[in-house]
């Protein structure tokens, strides 16, 4: 059997650790020259392989490749597409298949969220029905932490660790000045549907009365009456108080807190504004100055505070890709399987992607308190494994010094093809 | 001479390195028993000088006092309080040299920016027209870099590092989805008057076309048509643009951008809220979707990633402080004073209080750009050596560990008083 090669494509939102996979499965790659020929990555995630646009990450050195593992972001550039049905849109899949014909492409690998796994799963089985031979491996990643059949998704611990380590310095300026001056810290967060990244801010809290105070979840209706009085006894208690806000908190009609809200000058609503609309809230029911935060992207590409554990694991699940390709395993998307919480311990499995794909995985409802404001003690067992460990990227002239690669691409062989 | 106690106050917003001061300077007067008693730290700031609300630093061991200098906000509480002129608020002053007379206070450090230091300067006149001998010594902090006679601020050079670090990362993050998502992303950064913070993102784009493309500063009086041309140009040729934005940038007449945007429903002013202005008015312009974030008391209190220069000033200033007091020096402030931009040398100087009281120190105009949206090499020259170094706080549990002090009340002697 000769060596085919393989293309790799980034998908959906990136993340601080989304390069290292990359990293794992190139280098993982790199040692079965006589299996894997050449990785091609998708330059702008699947649209690189609609139109060709592939990039040849042999033209990278193994220097340059291992820089991946500390560089935040994705590295040969993702985006949000999702491939359509298969029924109404067979011209895009049967176009993959080409491109990967085209370039003797013999292993799918699609490094992405509950979408991509469909994609993924999907392109296996037109490949199937075409007759064309290819291994088809999906890897996860997403800071939504929402996939099934895997512990954790590789991005969410390192957001996971910054969201929680920011809201614990941040608590540690407000208590320095709340006696005489702001009293209130909001912390808006992401995570639309799911509350995995609001319930690790709730790590900070060691202790009882440590911040943050109150959690607001996307899954737990907002109360506004409910809501002001648990910060009213807060600051009476502690003298000040810090919440954490999903930018999902909707009301019992399912309403986005952030759109029932504030308009700005236009009139339009403002997105990524639900934790000014909470902090406004308490200042005129209260009448307690407040400051709050927006976190948005920073959350999600500090690589300079990543997980160790997550950084590990994202690493692992590159390299599993590829092992479980040349195992033939078609149609799985590679997984993390917890054996034990303390200390953690882990392992690589796989699940297929037929049961992954549109499945979301929420939040189970005992990991919230019954109060609905923070998270309880068996949230912290699963939660605090992941954001363990510190691996640091190298420092150049006092910051972080990342790689862009050369990106070189592959030259065309097909007709031009419009997405 | 008998030992005489000192009184130590934190004062106005807390930074990631202040409490580093506190250490340098309680470690040093421990060195000196048979001349410095107690020091005692104000409750909350001069407030607590005032209240008589002391606490007793000698009942913290060695261990804790060292875990100050990986720890964020004022361990002992600051406050935003102005003492007022001497001739209309005299007996404030008065109340002041009762309380260290009450606790035989022969030593006065107030650790703050410009009100600070011309309250520590007006406390050392009153000192002396009262007969009551007190050596009265600035240390300067302030995240806004404005003081004068200092070559810069401790506070400031770890929120540097931590906005350019921010806007670098979140620059992989945006370049990664540009081409099929988000192309604008906006960073706002303190610096209300002065754009120091605003011109330290800028390190972060050290060749040409990285991020940050744009700096927004409070010295450029806004002009929307030249700031969404230039966003223009910037899609144009690098696919995104991304930017940084004082809360302090204004319009021509001197109105806040960010009061003269957005009304929530109940028609505020959008404070802190000068990044989405700026992002809309690119949506509205140029039809582009965007990102913001609001790093807010994020960046002053990021201890897990400060400054390493920062860090060992803060530290040296606390140290200074002490030293210089022994000298019997009253009414000067400790300064940074550099020696040599590359390699980065500095040494320990002081200036006279008289001559830094409520001066405000300017950014030169020769460091921002002729077109006013980025940084000379001259303010890069500055700016650079302050970021430089990495001093990263213990982790436990995956997050950074740091110290709550006892706070432990030095017993009352005096009547209450009012503030």
């Amino acid at each position: 059997m000769s060596a085919r090669n393989a293309f790799y494509a980034q998908s959906g939102g990136v993340t601080a650790v989304i390069n290292a996979t990359a990293c794992g499965l190139i280098q993982e790659a790199r040692r079965f020259p006589e299996r894997i020929g050449k990785v091609y990555a998708g330059r702008d995630g699947i649209i690189g392989a609609l139109t060709e646009d592939l990039i040849d990450t042999s033209l990278e050195s193994d220097a340059d490749i291992a820089r991946l593992r500390h560089t935040p972001g994705g590295a040969f550039g993702s985006c949000r597409y999702k491939l359509k049905s298969l029924e109404t849109h067979r011209a895009q899949y049967e176009r993959l298949i080409e491109v990967f014909k085209a370039h003797d492409i013999g292993y799918f690998f699609y490094n992405g969220g509950n979408d991509s796994m469909d994609t993924a799963w999907k392109v296996s089985q037109i490949a199937e029905k075409m007759g064309y031979p290819v291994v088809c491996v999906g890897v996860p990643k997403t800071v939504d932490n929402d996939l099934p059949h895997t512990d954790c998704c590789p991005g969410f611990g390192s957001v996971a660790k910054y969201v929680a380590t920011s809201i614990r310095e941040a608590g540690y300026d407000v208590v320095s000045m709340a006696r005489t001056s702001t009293k209130i810290f909001v912390l808006e967060v992401m995570g639309r549907h799911a509350g995995w990244i609001t319930a690790a801010c709730g790590l900070a809290a060691e202790n009882n009365g440590e911040p943050p105070h109150i959690l607001l979840f996307p899954e737990v209706p907002f109360n506004p009456e409910a809501f002001v009085a648990r910060v009213d006894a807060c600051v009476k208690q502690y003298g000040y108080c810090t919440v954490a806000v999903s930018e999902g908190l909707s009301d019992a009609e399912g309403r986005l807190i952030a759109e029932s809200g504030a308009k700005d000058a236009f009139g339009h609503s403002q997105l990524g504004g639900v934790g000014q609309v909470v902090a406004q809230l308490i200042k005129d029911k209260l009448g307690l100055k407040y400051h709050w935060a927006l976190a948005d992207y920073l959350q999600r590409s500090a690589r300079h505070l990543a997980s160790r554990t997550d950084l590990e694991q994202a690493h692992a699940l590159g390299v599993a890709a590829v092992d479980l390709a040349l195992q033939g395993k078609n149609a799985v998307m590679a997984t993390i399987c917890r054996l034990a919480d303390e200390p953690y311990r882990w392992e690589i499995s796989d699940a297929p992607l037929a049961e992954i794909a549109n499945v979301e995985r929420k939040m189970p409802a005992e990991f919230i308190t019954p109060d609905g404001f923070h998270i309880t003690e068996a949230c912290r067992a699963y939660l605090q494994p992941l954001i363990e460990g510190e691996e640091p990227p190298p420092f150049r002239g006092g910051l972080p010094d990342y790689i862009r690669l050369k990106n070189i691409a592959v030259p065309k062989k097909l007709p031009a093809f419009a997405v």
